[in-house]
C-alpha cells in the first residue's frame, strides 16, 4: 500500500513551524508496512489543497491530511474537500453537542442546554464535514476529523495540533489500517563511528544489490549523522495474504537480522550500536562495566567531551572530572605541565598531550589527601581554528593522549595525532568523539604493565 | 515570485528525520519577499524526484531542492536531473580537486598530487553535475551544489546536511535571488534570554496589532529557541513599482528598525542581540571588552558552560579554564571545598557553590608560582536529574555562585538559587545560560570592594 501525507497551513510554507506531523505520521505508517511516497505542505489556499488531494487521489491508496479544521477563516479543509467532490457540507450533531458543552463550561454558564443560535457560527463550523464522510470523533479537542474517498485513495483528515492529531491517528486510523495491512518489511540500524559513509559502503559492497553475497529483498541505506554514520538494513519479503501476515513479518525480521549481522562483522571495530544508541553512552557503559573511573584534560574541545559524557544519567559512576585548560597557564598551574615542555614542543604536541593526561591522572592519585583515584586520564590538545594554524600544524591538527594506571600504580601513556579538515565546530565535535574512541580502546585493552 | 521546495530522502518519508531544511528555507525565502507555495518530500526514487521537479517546473519560478548529492547509491539527484533534461553528467574539475585534497589529507598521504584513478569512483561522483548547470562551490563540505533551469523554474540543488545547505544558500542563492526581488518588507530579529514567549508578548502588547502604539504594517512573531526567545518585528509597506523598489525597501527597513527599538526598550535587560547573535558570544564579548578573565567550576552542567564559551573563536582572550568537578571528591581535591562543608550542606548548596567559585578563582591567584590570575570565578552545582532529587531539593534545583576579584585582591561572592522544571537535557542547558547571565551581571557591575 502506498500513502501520501498532506499538511496544510501558511505557517508551514512560511517556515514559522517545522512539519513534525509528517515525520510522526511517516514513522507510524512505515511501521505498519505502508510505503509513504510523498509529503506535501501547502498554504491555506483552497485551489492548492484541492489540486494536491486530486493528484494524490490518482497516485496512492491512502492519504493522511493534517490541519485546516479549526474555527478561523483560514481553515479551509472541509469546505475544499466538499467542493472537490461536489457534495454539500453537513453539520455533525455529535460534534455540535461536544462544542456546545465545551462552550458552556468555558463561559461558566449554569444552564444545562444552550440554544444552537447562541453558539457562534465560527465554533459550529468545526462540526462541518463533507456529506458522505465518516466522522472521526475528536475527544481530545474540538474540531471533528473525517475520512472520505477521493479518487482511488481513502483520505483521513486530522487536526494540525500534534496532540489531537496523534490521538485521532491512534484511535481511528491505526486500528482501521492495521487490520488491512500485513507487514512485509523489517529494518535494522547500525551506528558507526570512525568510518565515513563511503568507507562504510565500500565494506558492505558484497552485501549490496549487485554484490556477490546480496540476498533478494535486501537494500541498504546510509546516513551521515556527523561525526557518526548510520547504516540501515532493510528487508522486504513478498506481500502476504492476511492469513500469512505474521509469518511474512517474522521472515522479514529474520532476514534483516541475519544480514545486519554480516554487515556488523564487516564494520568491526567501528560499529557500536543500534538506532537508539549514542557513542558517548556506549563508551560510558564500557567504563562502567569495567569499573573504571575517568579524568579528562581538555584544551581545544573546551569541555565538550565532558559534556557528552555527563549527558548520560548516572555518569558519576565512571566520570570524575574534566579540567578544561584552555590557557597554557592553566595547563601549568592545574596539570603541572612544565613551562619548558610547553616552550620546547608547543601546546599542541605529543609531549604536552602526554603530560596533560598524566597530570590529570595524577591529580586524582598522587596529591596529598587525594581521594579521587582515576584509572584513565585522557587529554586533547589541538587547533580548532579558525586561527592558530601553521604549515606544520594546520587547523584541525589534534594530539590525543590516554594514560592508563596499572596494577603496580605505574601507568602507560599512548599518544596519537589526527587531523580533521573542517571548521571549528566540526573539528571540536570530531575531536571529542576521537577522544572517546581512544578511551574505549584503553578501557578494552586491559591493564598493561609498562610505564611511559 | 513563487517558489517551491523539494526535499529528497527516504529517511524523510519514513519519518526518521524531520524536514527542518524546508522550514529554514521557507523562512529565508519569505524574508526575501518570495511566496513559497509548496513543500514536497519524496523518497530516493528517480521517477518521483523527476515528476516533482517537472511539475514544479510548470508551476513556479524558483525551486530549491535539498539532498541526494552524496556519494552512495541512494544519492540520485544529479543523475535524475540530467535524465530529465536529456543532458549528460559532467564532472566538475574544481570539486574533484577539493575531493582529492580532502582524500589526501584523510589518508595522511604525503604526496602533493594523487592520480585521479586512485580516488574511489564513489567520491568522484560527488563532483558530477548535469551539463549546462552552474556549479555552486561547496566550501563547507564535499558534494557540489548546482543550479539549472527546469521548465520555467530556476532550480537550485543543495546538499541535505543542514550546515552545508545553509552555507550554500547564504553564499550562492541569497545574493542571486536578492538582486532580482524588490523587497517591500523588512524584518528585525531580537534575541532574548530570561523571558518566556508569553512574557515577551505581554511586554510588547501595546505595540502589537490592536495595541495603543501599534503602527500600520507592523506585526510581531515569537519563537522559542530554548532557552532563548526570538522576537521578529515584520514591517510591510504597500507593493512598489520596480522603480520605487529601493524606496519601498528603505521605508520598510526604517519602520521595522523604529519599532524594534521600541520593543528593545521594553525587553531590557533581557534583549541582547539580533538574529545572528548568540548569548554565549554576547557574554564573551562583554568579558573581552572589559579585559576580564573567567575561570569556571562546573558540576551539573558537566562542561557545557565551558563548551558554549569555547565555541567562540578567540575565546582564550577571556576564558581561562573550567574545572568539571562531577564527583564530590573532585570538588575537594581540585577546588579545596572542605569535606565538612560538603557533609553539612550537601553538594547542591549556597555554601558549596560559593566555595567552588572561590576555589577556582584562587587556583589562578593564590597558588605558589601561579600565572593564571582570573578576575571572575563562577560555579554551578545542581540536580539535573532524572535521579537525585528530594522534596527539599527537587530535580532542576541549581545553586550558582559568582566570585569577583577586586582591586585590593579581595573578592565578592554572590550566590543564587534557581529552579527549572524540565528534563535532564533542558536543566543543563538552562543552567549553563543562567550561569552566563550571572557572569555578565558581575562583569557589568564594575569592581566592587567588599569581601565575602
Amino acid at each position: 500500500v502506498q500513502a501520501a501525507i498532506l499538511a496544510t497551513g501558511t505557517e508551514l510554507t512560511r517556515g514559522e513551524l517545522v512539519n513534525g506531523n509528517a515525520a510522526w505520521l511517516s514513522e507510524r505508517l512505515t511501521g505498519l508496512g505502508i510505503d509513504v511516497i510523498e509529503h506535501a505542505a501547502v498554504p491555506d489556499d483552497s485551489a492548492r489543497i484541492a489540486n494536491t488531494l486530486a493528484r494524490f487521489g490518482r497516485e496512492v491508496k491512502l492519504v493522511v491530511c493534517t490541519g485546516g479544521l479549526g474555527p478561523t477563516s483560514d481553515d479551509l479543509t472541509a469546505q475544499t474537500v466538499a467542493q472537490l467532490l461536489c457534495v454539500p457540507l453537513v453539520r455533525d450533531a455529535h460534534t455540535i453537542e461536544r462544542i456546545r458543552e465545551r462552550y458552556r463550561k468555558f463561559r461558566g454558564l449554569e444552564r444545562e442546554r444552550l440554544d444552537p443560535s447562541e453558539l457562534p457560527e465560527m465554533l459550529q463550523k468545526q462540526a462541518d464535514v463533507p456529506e458522505g464522510a465518516q466522522v472521526l470523533d475528536n475527544d481530545a479537542g474540538v474540531a471533528a476529523g473525517f475520512a472520505i474517498s477521493i479518487g482511488s485513495a481513502r483520505c483521513y483528515f486530522l487536526p494540525g495540533v500534534p496532540r489531537e492529531m496523534t490521538h485521532l491517528f491512534e484511535r481511528h486510523l491505526e486500528p482501521a489500517i492495521g487490520l488491512r495491512i500485513a507487514r512485509t518489511s523489517a529494518q535494522v540500524h547500525i551506528r558507526v563511528f570512525g568510518l565515513g559513509e563511503s568507507q562504510v559502503a565500500e565494506r558492505l559492497a558484497d552485501l549490496e544489490v549487485g554484490g556477490a553475497l546480496h540476498r533478494p529483498g535486501i537494500s541498504f541505506g546510509y546516513r551521515a549523522h556527523f561525526p557518526e554514520t548510520e547504516v540501515k538494513v532493510l528487508a522486504k519479503v513478498p506481500a502476504a495474504a492476511t492469513a500469512a501476515a505474521t509469518a511474512a513479518e517474522l521472515e522479514a525480521k529474520t532476514l534483516a537480522n541475519a544480514v545486519a549481522e554480516q554487515a556488523w562483522a564487516r564494520l568491526i571495530p567501528y560499529a557500536y550500536g543500534g538506532r537508539e544508541d549514542s557513542y558517548p553512552a556506549h563508551v560510558g557503559e564500557l567504563l562502567r562495566s569495567r569499573g573504571l573511573k575517568l579524568a579528562l584534560a581538555e584544551s581545544c574541545t573546551g569541555g565538550l567531551t565532558a559534556k557528552l559524557l555527563t549527558d548520560i544519567p548516572g555518569s558519576s559512576d565512571f566520570f570524575q572530572l574534566s579540567v578544561v585548560t584552555y590557557a597554557d597557564a592553566a595547563k601549568r598551574d592545574l596539570l603541572g605541565v612544565s613551562a619548558s615542555l610547553l616552550e620546547r614542543h608547543g601546546a599542541v604536541s605529543s609531549e604536552v598531550a602526554a603530560a596533560m593526561a598524566e597530570g590529570v591522572l595524577m591529580r586524582g592519585n598522587a596529591e596529598p589527601g587525594a581521594v579521587l583515584g582515576a584509572d584513565i586520564g585522557a587529554a586533547i590538545t589541538g587547533i580548532a581554528g579558525p586561527g592558530g594554524g601553521s604549515a606544520e600544524k594546520p587547523v584541525g591538527t589534534v594530539w590525543f593522549a590516554v594514560s592508563r594506571r596499572n596494577s603496580t600504580n605505574g601507568f602507560t601513556t599512548r599518544t596519537e595525532r589526527r587531523n580533521w579538515p573542517g571548521d571549528r565546530e566540526s573539528v571540536r565535535i570530531w575531536a571529542a568523539y576521537c577522544a572517546l574512541q581512544l578511551i574505549a580502546q584503553a578501557a578494552s585493552s586491559g591493564t598493561s604493565s609498562g610505564t611511559s
